[in-house]
């Protein structure tokens, strides 16, 4: 057979691969957050990669739509790649309301794509995590969003962060006393440049766009200077929209937060009232929350969400309200890896079995099975190689502990357990070996 | 703004939504084979949805090209979405092979494509769940991949499964010892044959395709039916292959594969030697192994795989030998649930804490997260509904306990604790509810 040409083993530009140094750790972060969301009641779902292009370009932006994956199937069908998990959600929702009941829990883990451009250091296909209650406008829904947030960053590992959280009502009833209608999404948006462009471009461009006064401008300027603790910012919230319907809801929905994130035993500085947080009231209509790191406070919210009136009115008649929020898992772990939150080394089985006496295949085979039923995750090494190759190979895949059986060890049932994190060795009796183990596994 | 048309929420032919009654199960399988993989050193990897068509074709046969999703992307690259994992992985060897390190031990979940007839009940998206050593030919590897099937099906709760086991070499052996060669794909495909059309069709078309004699089709016709104990048919194996090499090196691992699976504590019965699997010889070049629930033997095996002398000759030269298997997660989801193996319904938060006094939202919220971090999954009903609305979800939800504290129970600091399967209540002080509930939830 004659050779055929190589061809060159590569991904498309825009995609990675995940190497078990990367793969594992998202594993993890992806493990943890199933079982926060379960602890709290959300149940998992699923749904296809490929949508008809007409459901995933019925609720998503002109933007998404640009960025969408289309193609005709071999059916001759307009399909589409999902761009991001809350489509699929709405479509998901509409289509089986009689079904699954309300309230509706639910968690959704996936990869989403999008043609974007490159450049930024984004990639065209990523993983989202998100989780939301449809069907009720209970307030108890919006604490428990934020609680689930706070509770899943303390599981991670994160000692500092702070859950940043606003409410639309607070927005609207400032823009209402001062006159202003029907505009707000261009205040929105140019309340959005503050930190890049500066207040006296953001009021330019509010007096440009939303045709406010100066003294409008001054006044919805204000707000993002509204800052302190929690009491002190709820103070300065009911001066501002004090008599003020929608305002005051608004007011109420984050006392309850207050209140309730304190019974719940959340320390006081993770949560902070932030009336700066504009980016996503464009699209939400109740509480906004954002997740930001003390520590590299520069790579912006890693875990975002609020409440939303309609989830699918675009497949349904039924009014569908619902509260959740989504999880950055490419910006997290980049996070976790600058701060030193991801165990150097990954490997599933942290027990290392070398395979030293040729002629003992089967005994270490069936010494690799006892330890495993003892619990250990134990990989045993397929070939009788030099010692050195096998420990050299345990430590490239991050196993912390080596067992060493060799010749004499097998005539006396004994075995060198090895602390592959300092080097030293103990000679311990065949049965004491996953105490040995498990003693090293519980050091940190 | 006048109301848009209602878009019709449906998903694409052959695409299917997983509700939290599916997404469950498969999520718990999934987690089941993510720890046994890792117990035996496998480490996770993922790779993209797309690739290039060139990447995708370089390796698959005809069948699979015809099915793959293929179209141009935006930036003009002709793409197509993963119709498996093997293809992947073959590309991911080749591209890291210096990076990684040999022996390479990974598992992968995905979901992959392939546009294919769906008359048959067969989907067009669907999860596989592989795990390969890459880089040895040790027979070690081989007894491990399948001692990691068997493991598997224990802790997926199977009680009667039987893994099929064969070797390439042993049908090499007697067709070199009968004269035969050259043709042995045209063989091994009537053989595969067998079970639908019968012996005589099968020998008619051996002749026909392969050009065998009478005595060579009955020679080969034998072999199937060498049935017995593991030893029995080790014996009869012997004797057909003696003085031929290939044929003596299969046996050879088939009796470590026999030793090795006995030594490691694995039942007699949970493995057999079984000459007539013939499908998965066509690719494979060593060890063959099926998988069959012996309660449900029509469906099929339900993970398969073998040794491979060479995954990735397509892109790179380096020779790259490994042993593997693939979990059939669907047909295995169909199976568990055909024999009662799904619990009824799927609940990440075993609890239900109903919602009762109104003015009490945050004193149910403070509960429900005490309970939490007692390490209960507990789940808030969102609103002060009537208590049998109330049970009526968590009884669609499939929850097992349900907390309710009334108006009296406040006062008193006690809680009615309602096991939900039998209906029965108690009232415990406030203290006692988790261990309440722990003791329900641990009655099977």
């Amino acid at each position: 057979m004659s050779k055929a040409k190589i061809i060159q083993p590569r991904t498309l530009k825009g995609f990675r691969d995940y190497l078990p140094a990367q793969a594992g750790p998202r594993e993890r972060v992806l493990e943890i957050a199933r079982d926060v969301y379960r602890s709290f009641g959300f149940n998992p779902i699923d749904t296809p990669a490929l949508e008809y292009t007409e459901i995933l370009k019925g609720k998503g932006g002109e933007e998404s739509d640009k960025q969408m994956y289309q193609f005709t199937d071999p059916g001759g069908r307009d399909v589409g790649m999902r761009f991001d998990l809350t489509v699929p959600l709405a479509r998901f929702v509409a289509q089986y309301a009689g079904q699954i009941g309300m309230p509706f829990k639910r968690y959704h883990m996936g990869p989403v794509w999008r043609g974007e451009n490159t450049q930024r250091g984004r990639y065209r296909e990523f993983i989202q995590c998100d989780f939301d209650t449809i069907g009720t406008q209970s307030t108890i829904s919006d604490v428990e969003t934020i609680l689930v947030v706070y509770t899943l960053f303390k599981r991670l590992g994160f000692e500092r962060f702070t859950l940043r959280v606003n409410h639309r009502g607070i927005l609207a009833g400032v823009l209402e006393k001062a006159g202003i209608e029907g505009q707000v999404g261009d205040v929105l948006r140019a309340l959005d440049k503050l930190a890049k462009i500066g207040p006296e471009k953001v009021a330019e461009e509010m007096k440009a766009t939303a045709g406010v006064s100066d003294a409008q401008a001054a006044e919805i300027l204000a707000l993002p200077q509204i800052q302190g603790s929690r009491a002190e910012v709820l103070a300065s919230i009911g001066q501002l929209v004090a008599g003020n319907e929608a305002g005051e809801k608004g007011l109420e929905v984050l006392k309850a937060v207050d209140e309730g994130l304190r019974l719940a035993g959340v320390p006081e500085d993770a949560m902070a009232f932030d009336l700066s947080i504009a980016r996503g009231l464009d699209y939400y209509t109740g509480i906004v929350v954002e997740t930001f790191l003390d520590d590299l406070p520069g790579i912006g919210s890693c875990c975002s969400g609020g409440r939303y009136d309609d989830l699918a009115s675009v497949y349904t008649k039924q009014l569908l309200p619902g509260v959740g929020a989504s999880l950055g898992v490419d910006r997290l772990l980049a996070a976790m890896e600058e701060l030193g939150l991801i165990e150097e080394s990954f490997s599933g089985a942290p027990v290392l079995l070398a395979y030293f006496e040729k002629t003992r295949g089967q005994d270490y085979l069936a010494l690799a099975q006892e330890l495993r039923e003892q619990g250990l995750g134990v990989e045993l090494y397929p070939d009788a190689k030099k010692l050195g190759a096998q420990l050299k190979y345990a430590d490239r895949r991050g196993h912390r502990v080596a067992v060493i059986v060799g010749g004499d060890e097998w005539d006396k049932g004994t075995a060198q357990v090895k602390d592959l994190r300092d080097g030293t060795s103990q000679e311990v009796a065949r049965a004491d070996i996953p105490s040995a183990c498990k003693a090293l596994l519980a050091q940190q």
